[in-house]
Formats: C-alpha cells, structure tokens, sequence
C-alpha cells in the first residue's frame, strides 16, 4: 500500500451526510441549526449570486433565525490570500458555521478558511496526507457544478500564488458534514462549465476505479459514476434536460464518494501544474491529459479497464479483456470531440518548453502515489508531449 | 413516497466512518480518544468476553489512558429492562463514549443506552421515525457477526418484554459514528451463526433494493452485497476460510449501508412478531419468510428481481425478466437448504394459532411502508401459512 496517508493495511471509508432532491437546498437552515450554528459563514462567488441561489440561501437561513455573513471574493483556482481574508473575516464577525453554495472554487475555499479557523497558521502547513490535527467548524456544502466532488471529499486544492502551485490538502478533518445535493442548483450553470466539469467527474471515476487503494466500498461507486457519464453528460451538455442534469448530479456524488476514499492517479498529478502555471480550468486540464494517461495505465488494470469499456457504451462481449480494455482511450476522446473541449495542450497556450519542468512537479504530486503504477519522470514528459 | 419519515421528496444517504480490514480492532482506543472520550462504556455479551475480543479491546482503551467499564448484560433479542439497567450504569459511572462489540443484540442494546442516556424517558418514546430528538454519545461499534449491519444502521431493535414485542427505533440521531469492521473477528463465530446472520444480511440486501426508498447511491451497495452472499457464503459457513469471511463482512457492511438509507420491507414486518412473541433467532426468522415474500414481490420489481437472479448465479442470458425474476425464490430456497437452515415455521415452535395475531401486528410495522407494494391482513396471513 503506497500511501504514506495510511496507518497500515486499513481500508476507510468517509463520506457527509447526504441529502439530495430538486429543492433539497431548501433545507439548508435547518441543517445549519441543527449543527450547533447562529452565524453562519456563507463562502460562494459573484456568479452564484447573479443565479439567485445565495438569495435563496438566505430566506432559508432567516427562516431559522440564523445569522449570517457573505464571503464572495473567489476565483476558479481559488488563492491563498482569499482564504486569508475569508478566516480573518470569519473570526472578525464571529461565526460558527460554515456554509458553502457553489462548485469546487467556493467549496475548497470554504475549507481552506475551515481548516486555519481552528488550526491557525498558514495554508502551506497543512499540505499533504492528515496534517490537520484538530477539527474544523461544522461544514455545509451546496454544489452547483456536477464535478468537483468537493463537497464530500477530504481534498483541499488552493493556489500558492506567489510559487504558483497547487496546495494539495488530504486530511479526514475536512470531511464536510452535510452534503445538499439539489439537482435544480445545475440548470443556471453554463454549456461548457457543465462538459468541462463532466469531464472532471469522468477523470475522478475513472482514477478511483483503477487506484491502488481501491476496495469493494469504492468500486461500485466509481463504476456506476462512469456509466452515468456515459448516459448522461453529452445531453446534459447540450439540452440541460432535467434527468441527465440529475443523473450527472449522482454521477458526481459517487465518483466523489470514491476518489475521496480510495484517492486518484496520474491525471490529477499532471493535471496540478497545469492549473498551477497556466490558471487553466481543472475540468478541461483533466480532459486533455485523460485519454494520454489511460493508454499508459492500461496494461497495469487490464480487466478493469475491460470493465469501464462496458460501461462506457462498448459492446465487450466476445472480446479478450485486453481487447476490451484498449477500447476506453478511443471511447474517452470520442466524448472528448462530442462535448467540443479540446484535445491538445498547445490550444490552451500552453509551451513545450514548460513540460519539463511540470514533469517534476508532477512526479511529486500526492495523487501519483495512488496511481495503478510509477512513471519516470521521463513517462511523465511523455504522457505531456503525447497530448501537447 | 410512503414513509412519514421522509420530510419530502428528499432522499438521504448517511452512515458512520468505516474503518475496515483484519486486525482494524487495534485502533478502537485511538478512536475512542479522537470522539473525546475519558471513560468508555464498553457493552458487549458473555460469548464474546469468552471468545478473548473484550480484552482485547481493552488492552487497546488502556494503551490511550481510558478507562472503562464493562456491560454484559445482554442476550440475543435484547430486552427493554437490560438497556434501563445499562443507562444507569453509564450515569452512574460518568461515561462518555459508548462502544459495542459484538453482534446485534450488543449493538443495538448499546444504541439504546445511547438513546436514553441524553434524551431520558423511556425506549417506547423513541418508536417509529426520527423520535429521538438529541444527539447520542458518541458511539463506536466492532461488529462480531456479519450479519445484523446495525453497527451501519440508524435502526435499534430491543424487546418490549412486558408487551412480548419489539421496539422498532429508527433515527438519524442513532446512527453509529465510526464502525470498525475486523472480518478476524468472524473467525471464533459458530458455523449456524454464520448461516443465520448471512441469511439476515442477504434478507437486508434484498429488501434494500427493491425498497420504494432505493435509490442510486443504496442500489449498487445492495446488489454487491447479494453478489457476495452468493459467493461467499456457503463457504464462509462450511469452512470458516478467511476470503470467505472478508466477503462476508463487507457483505454485511454494504447491506447494512443500502438498507439503513433506503429501509426494509415486508420480509422484516414479517419477522418482527415472530422474533417478539418466540424469541426466536432474527436471522433465522428472515431466512423462512424471505422465499414468501419474495413470490409476492416479484411481479412489482420485475426487472430488479431479474438483475437479483443474476446476482444469484442464474444464467439469465436470453431470459425474459419475468422468467428472470421467477428464478429468485427457487435460488434463495436452495441456499437455505444448503447451510441447513429450516425452511418452516413449524419447525421452530410456531403455532399455527398465533399466525393472524402475528399478521395484525405485522401490518403495523414499520417496515412495511417501503415494501414495493401493500399487503391486506389476509394476504400477510397467506404469506405465513406458506411457509408454516
């Protein structure tokens, strides 16, 4: 078992309460009250609240007699400073609980201010597996992008933006504790948010499918994800039909309930610098070094990756599991194409001359130890220059 | 949605931390000191001191400096006067943290104590639907039979012994927060205990996932876990082989998790008097009705019952579903005669006398509200004399 996380041979599993409905945010004062709150610290985003969804929010928390204290200033790849800012004003004014509406830049700035609310210090401390030692303030997350997977993971992903790199917090502290999944929160979000997000539940599905701390609690989460995937995302993509929306919901709920126990892989490792150097979107950086990895992971996972073929809409029957398994690259890419997200690292501007560089960030990545097998650092430039 | 439990539409999924693997007791001390405990009330029954689990756990509370103190007065169908006896105990003593090891007798007699230590009154205030209004203990269950899932489960079962019935509590409020399953601990179980509490974590699977209350997040948790029965245990009960017991445990793990957020149904309303009125063994009472009530199921989640078909070893290529799901109780019977379980209820005692007594209180129960469809007083009766 590579994971340093790990006492010893234990297997875990962790994951919020979870409500889930079309108009289960409506609910959310009341679990607010009953986790102890009185002022309620609100982490959201400025295009949250153009939706209507903080407003609606807030009925529900006046309802409950809550206080309550906004704090929006956050940006996809949210910053270190934001999270600075948002504990000085969650202690300034006093708050007790901490809410957060929006999709994974809210959520982890949320728990970047969870975490120094009561363990104090600096973010950087607290990077990497269990480091926060004492429990954060009662946590609500409401997301509103299928993707993340925040808000029922013990992930942490804040930009250091001085050294412009990804801190990676892994800790069962910042478990959330109640998760609000409302399917109707998705319909305000963007054509390409919802492809480029999909496209993140896909790589979480798929990385916990295959990881070496995969187990029979995480599997068949991370492989009913990838068929909703499959069923789900190019519609809800292009039509925001009320069932794909809410089987795209679902289908992140249990990739997140599974890369948040069994972890992820070398895509998540790559992925890293990129957003770290170029402040490019997760989803589509995920997307993009998807199909490269999954051809070098093959061989390593062969009948799982036969399986995920199935539940990728490939007809296996008859076919050698090695067959099969060669058949998920090709499936991967072909979405890629449908959804209209890129396939090529030089569209998103990104320079050759960089790979090299990001190769030894990558290699460093907590993800890659998770991952069914190591890369050199020299594999790792590779898998880059493959989809460059 | 029939369950007056259920506030709305809304679907939840909540269940403790797991913490799984073959030597995991070794960590229950280090829990119980990370829920804030100082003084353990430890219940547990005299089989399971006598088989060395006790002191073992004790030797875990004394390496974290706690103390402790040790309840065994409890037999299977726990009675109502040993969870009042047990909460003086813990008052008594100024306990803080609750643990049970054992089976579901253990469990659910230390849910109780849980239940009356901060709520007070009496067990019968806490029957039906989230009556149980303020937090228990904090509570740590190491399940000793794969079987009861009560250590996953927001349900306690314990005898009213005045009345001669059960006391059916089912609360968010009770839900255990860290399970630790040890499947080591399987292995000093005896060989009809094994076939018994499997047939009860097979009767959860089964009811889970054809439950008006099934939803994605409990279905792939349900059908795993009768895929795993399947597998293991025959095995599990013939040889006490070690795969066949880790199988068997997260057998009993993923049922517990599938049923204690999508709930039972009839098969259970069924047992409960006859587990009330003849302290009969729960598992063995589940095992007999589970093949009645499954015929008269069948025909309102055809195509669930075909896919459960599958998951019990029938070819069912080339099948119509209704076929299919037809196989189902043949499957189920011939697995009871394989580990040697009665098939009948005469064979237990009953008498024939009490079956519309049994069918009155039956209608009554709980469980009943997610059976995939309702049953008369009359057809409940039918239902017994089948299998009489």
């Amino acid at each position: 078992m590579p994971m340093q996380c790990m006492d010893d041979d234990l297997l875990k599993f962790d994951i919020p309460e979870i409500i889930y409905g079309p108009e289960a945010l409506s609910g959310i004062g009341h679990c607010a009250a009953r986790l102890g709150g009185e002022k309620i610290f609100l982490v959201t985003d400025p295009g949250i609240i153009a939706a209507g969804w903080v407003d609606r929010t807030i009925r529900n928390l006046k309802r409950e007699q809550l206080d309550y204290v906004v704090y929006d200033n956050v940006v996809s790849n949210p910053r270190d400073f934001q999270v600075n800012q948002g504990v000085q004003l969650y202690h300034q004014k006093g708050c007790d609980v901490i809410i957060a509406v929006g999709g994974g830049s809210p959520i982890d700035t949320a728990k970047g201010i969870a975490v120094l609310a009561t363990n104090y210090g600096k973010l950087e401390e607290f990077v990497g597996c269990n480091r926060v030692m004492h429990p954060i303030p009662p946590l609500i997350c409401a997301p509103t992008t299928a993707g993340t997977g925040a808000d029922v993971s013990q992930f942490a992903v804040v930009l250091d933006s001085r050294r412009k790199m990804k801190l990676c917090i892994l800790s069962r502290a910042i478990m959330p504790d109640i998760s609000i999944i409302d399917p109707t929160l998705l319909e305000t979000k963007p054509e390409e948010l919802i492809a480029a997000t999909g496209m993140d539940t896909l790589t979480h599905a798929i990385e916990a499918y295959v990881s070496s701390l995969s187990w029979p609690m995480t599997d068949p989460h991370a492989i009913h994800a990838i068929e909703l995937v499959h069923q789900h995302l190019v519609r809800a993509t292009k039509t925001k039909d009320a069932a794909a929306l809410e089987g795209m919901a679902v289908a992140c709920l249990e990739a997140g309930m599974a890369f948040s126990n069994a972890i992820l892989g070398a895509v998540h490792a790559l992925a890293h610098p990129l957003g770290g150097l170029y402040d490019l979107h997760h989803g589509i950086v995920n997307s993009v070094m998807l199909p490269s990895v999954v051809r070098r992971n093959l061989s390593h996972e062969t009948d799982k990756f036969a399986r995920m073929a199935r539940a990728l809409g490939v007809e296996t029957r008859g076919m050698h599991p090695t067959e099969a398994a060669q058949q998920v690259p090709a499936q991967i890419e072909a979405l890629i194409d449908q959804l209209g997200l890129p396939r090529h690292l030089s569209q998103l501007g990104v320079s050759a001359d960089d790979l090299p560089t990001m190769a030894a960030m990558a290699q460093e990545d907590i993800c890659m130890l998770t991952n069914p097998c190591t890369y050199s650092i020299g594999d790792i430039e590779a898998m880059y220059r493959d989809v460059w």
